[in-house]
């Protein structure tokens, strides 16, 4: 990948270092960052000059678009570190992929390929102390980018600020998860955003999500919007579910966001010699399923968790407890996984990039 | 309305004034701000004491909950002034109850009608200069709310500022309009926050409208996303349709913003004797109605342009041209509607509120 002229990254260190400050035995995901950021600004039609500086606030207008009108958009991946030191990322492409579809479904500018891949490449080189080894540990990478430009009017910005940030992460144990079952809200319309990972599209989840929590749920799993009948995605997951010995997840559309974990799942699931299937999945089925005894598991697949087991479901007040056990796909897919993260064993896939 | 000692306003004025600087005959709609702003932070749980001060850029952490899950909403309304110099605003209650409403689907604090309501008087009092004369002139208010707290967590923000803006505005006049009616794309899912004025439902309709412009399309009018055969609101207006002498309107929902302008017009259509009839409108009726020549008008309702006539719509591909005339329910109801809100006719319905 070539760097032209202008897109040599300007560098300026701070002057100091947290990473002493922090404990990396206790971390709260998403809330302690890296001594430095990439910041790349778009002004007027011109990506200019990318720069890499100490983590701060920064400036913004009351009246920036992004306030207003929500042009915004994000990505979120890992960085990990192997016993030889080396730092790596899983599919880096893909996100990259991923966020200039948000971007485009958001009216906003294409990041540059080597924008983003130089300015990922570079932060992570200087920010290579904040990635601890050992399975489970990992630098999660949140690249954005959001609407500067001023005026209250509704219509895209001229302006935009694409920065990436990186934030220490343990593995992610989000204890017992028990999911409701969407039957009246959803995330998502028919011809809508619910594919782009657009900011609103979490915000407008929050509300619902407070009532499941209330209720005792710490998820809501999305349905349809029209019927309610098919099962789509959690919060920050896209969902399997394991019926006798088959893996089911619904097919990714306009309304569900084109997992990579999900993706890496049902090649690696296959290549394991699971049966999958990718259709849509009924609730009837779910619930016929449960009653049966044949619903053996359900999970998440996420960055974030990787994968995280669920316990049960609610469906029109009626609670399916899923049965307990230790050799489920879930564990088996998540260490295998994991450890191709990690470097642990061979990538057969060639889905592990040095950084 | 009481002003606690908690609530009361700190003040500090700007050195020097902009306003002599504005071309007030040639406004771009909210692209010039008034020297101040009003702003109130709530930090944990609690509403910090309100201040007005100088329009300026703030600093915000880059993790901002909102620029990661678009935890954001507004509101639009106006300040007038009438021929006494007196400051009037139109059915201010109804802006407060609706920016609440938002807030609650967005799983944000309500804010205190004390904090809104003295807030927007104060920071009125004290930019009076700003509401010029004249039917047509105005001063477009934007109070809005985001979420400030940091951590790339997809949860509800601890903290939150609230802001109000004023920017000075002339008769809105759009040109020419015409529309296309959406058959794939939608701004509001079944469930979802179309009714509320949340940030991400407008840039979620930049793409399809840019896609509009580039056909020669101002504007989409948006249907419901299952079936794409209602009729709904475009991207800042609702509409309505005259067919034959009846004005039809579709009934406000959870994917329709309940607009200020259009219950007003509706009430003020019934008491002109217009026959209002708020009901799911069809796309083939619109259609049908244009074929055979029964279909008089269409115009949006909003707070910016009050009412803006449409030219034509296109569906399926074909355009249907509106007849043209000057004497329209579109004109006839603007014109009574201005006239109540600059103070021109009495005002029979009590919607003006004295600053
Ligand atoms: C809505 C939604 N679904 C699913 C996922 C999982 O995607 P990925 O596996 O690429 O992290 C995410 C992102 O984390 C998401 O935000
Ligand atoms: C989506 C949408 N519909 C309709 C309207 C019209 O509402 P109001 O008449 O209260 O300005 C607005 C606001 O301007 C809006 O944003």
């Amino acid at each position: 990948m070539s760097t032209s002229q202008n897109q040599q990254i300007q560098i300026t260190k701070a002057a100091t270092t947290k990473i002493n400050d922090v404990d990396f035995d206790n971390l709260t995901f998403g809330s302690v960052f890296t001594d430095h950021l990439f910041e790349c600004d778009y002004i007027n039609g011109e990506w200019q000059t990318p720069v890499i500086k100490p983590y701060a606030p920064f400036l913004l207008d009351p009246s920036a678009r992004v306030f207003h009108y929500g042009q915004a958009i994000f990505e979120g991946m890992k960085a990990y570190k192997d016993d030889a030191n080396a730092v790596w990322l899983f599919r880096p492409d893909e996100n990259f992929k991923r966020f200039n579809n948000s971007a485009s479904r958001m009216a906003m500018p294409s990041v540059p390929e080597n924008v983003f891949m130089n300015g990922l490449n570079e932060l992570l080189k200087l920010e290579e102390a904040w990635v601890k080894k050992g399975n489970g540990s990992s630098l999660y990478i949140r690249p954005f980018m959001i609407a500067t430009g001023t005026g209250v009017m509704a219509n895209p910005s001229d302006n935009y600020k694409f920065m990436i940030l990186l934030s220490p992460a343990k593995a992610y144990y989000a204890g017992e998860v028990k999911v409701l079952i969407a039957e009246h809200f959803s995330r998502a319309a028919n011809g809508g955003i619910g594919a782009a990972k657009a900011a609103g599209n979490y915000a407008a989840q929050f509300y619902p999500t407070n009532l499941a929590n209330k209720e005792g749920f710490q998820q809501v799993i999305w349905t349809d919007d029209t019927t309610h009948t098919k099962l789509e995605e959690a919060g920050t997951m896209n969902v399997f579910f394991r019926i006798k010995d088959t893996l089911f997840t619904a097919p990714t559309s306009e309304r569900i966001l084109d997992g990579i974990t999900r993706k890496s799942l049902i090649e690696l699931a296959a290549s394991e010699g699971i049966n999958v299937e990718v259709r849509p999945v009924l609730v009837a089925e779910l619930v016929a399923a449960a009653k049966e005894g044949t619903l053996k598991e359900i999970f998440g697949a996420g960055t974030a968790a990787v994968i995280s087991p669920i316990s049960g479901f609610s469906y029109q007040d009626v609670y399916y407890e899923l049965p307990k056990s230790e050799d489920t796909y879930a564990s088996h897919l998540k260490e295998k996984l994991t450890n191709i993260q990690n470097k642990l064993t061979e990538d057969t896939f060639g889905w592990t990039v040095k950084v």
